[in-house]
């Protein structure tokens, strides 16, 4: 079979497909796109809908791809495709993940997160301790970011992830809401884990939570450090607490 | 008072002090770069020996740089020093921070780690725990990397950061030397804190510790984790353990 290889960066689905590099060009056409072999697998064990699948001419892989609109390309209009300096062998275009039935027993709600290595940890790691629902502000990175696709390592295909203004969110939620800021707080080796459905509530890495946000959680809690260090970093801070706080 | 203000890339200074952006170029130097008016701050805060400190003509900042050798340079020389994509008003070149007193009651031992934002934000976390004596072996990426600085936000001057090969330092070592493994070791929630020193040991992000390290420790630490992710990022489980086993 000859398959053919498209070696312009100029072709207009590549041209398409670039754009989901932005915030825009994904909200627009309500597709994503992920990049190597470990995150497409994972997208596939989890039944994701790919609108076609990219791959460099040459490149070897173990993946299973029948029935899937497969597309070959150079390695330079891969490199054109790719946010990575050195670029993978395969990219896929997805369509939005479908939202799965919602769980409330552990909620994480990030409010003004910044840097998407840190939202693609935080999603990561929320997925380890079975916060399954992470809702994110409007004024979050964009959770279908590469990066933070990229740093979450396939926990997008196990959760949902919503984005809601974080009042609303706060105010839907009946258990208990778990805020995180250094005043007013409780140590959590002191604070035994509720029996409730936890909320925990994480905000921007230089300002922390909003004043109105902080004023709707039903307590704070902090981590007891012995150091010199002022602070820890949001997604370090989060893992200490869902560890704590997990199902 | 006229202050002169370098503007050409090609002062025989600026270039030296470029090539503290590579490796190489520290190791032969003894010197490293630190960016931004937060970092520079904390190095004068902890006494640090400044060959010389950079500033963008124009920028307005709080910082009390008396007695200081200061050296006034264009944006774009500023530009063509930093490794940020927005170049920060300051830089400062500086000494290799002096040995403290060495404390042995909390050590983290690193081998083979490769990302600069995970051994920066390791370093910052540990400074937090307590983990006074960080030890990274030959292989792992450079602790005065410019990112491994960003992220560690100041904690290379409160804390002992030492290159030792990682069977030497594990040899040395008399308390408890906890690896991590997901075989063979126990839920750190049912393992209470021990008396002793503590040295704990993390491996490469993709292939954790060694064959030989694992051999060599007491016991192995693992996280529970209730949800669907494989494993979580190595700054993120070294967080979890050294809040765990904190002094």
């Amino acid at each position: 079979m000859v398959k053919s290889v498209i070696s312009s960066k100029d072709n207009k689905k590549i041209k398409d497909y670039r754009k989901l590099n932005t915030t825009k060009g994904r909200k627009k056409s309500g597709l994503f796109l992920i990049e190597g072999e470990h995150l497409v697998e994972e997208a596939i064990k989890h039944g994701v809908n790919f609108e076609e699948i990219i791959i460099s001419e040459g490149f070897d892989h173990d993946l299973e791809l029948s029935n899937k609109a497969l597309m070959y390309v150079t390695e330079e209009v891969m490199k054109s495709l790719s946010s990575l300096e050195t670029p993978p062998g395969i990219i896929a275009i997805v369509k939005n993940v479908k939202e799965r039935k919602l769980s409330y027993n552990r909620v994480l709600l990030l409010e003004n997160i910044q840097d998407p290595g840190n939202l693609g940890t935080l999603i990561r790691t929320a997925d380890a301790f079975g916060f399954k629902t992470i809702i994110v502000s409007p004024d979050t990175v964009d959770p279908y970011n590469p990066k933070v696709l990229r740093a979450a390592q396939g926990s997008h295909f196990h959760l949902n992830i919503l984005t809601r203004q974080v009042s609303e969110a706060v105010m839907a939620f009946k258990g208990l809401k778990i805020g995180t800021s250094l005043d007013d707080a409780v140590y959590i080796d002191s604070f035994n884990k509720p029996d409730d459905d936890i909320m925990l509530v994480l905000g921007n890495e230089g300002s922390g939570l909003r004043e109105d946000t902080l004023n709707m959680m039903d307590i704070n809690a902090k981590i007891d450090m012995v150091g010199d260090s002022e602070s820890l970093n949001v997604a370090i801070a989060g893992a200490i607490l869902m560890h704590h706080f997990k199902s």
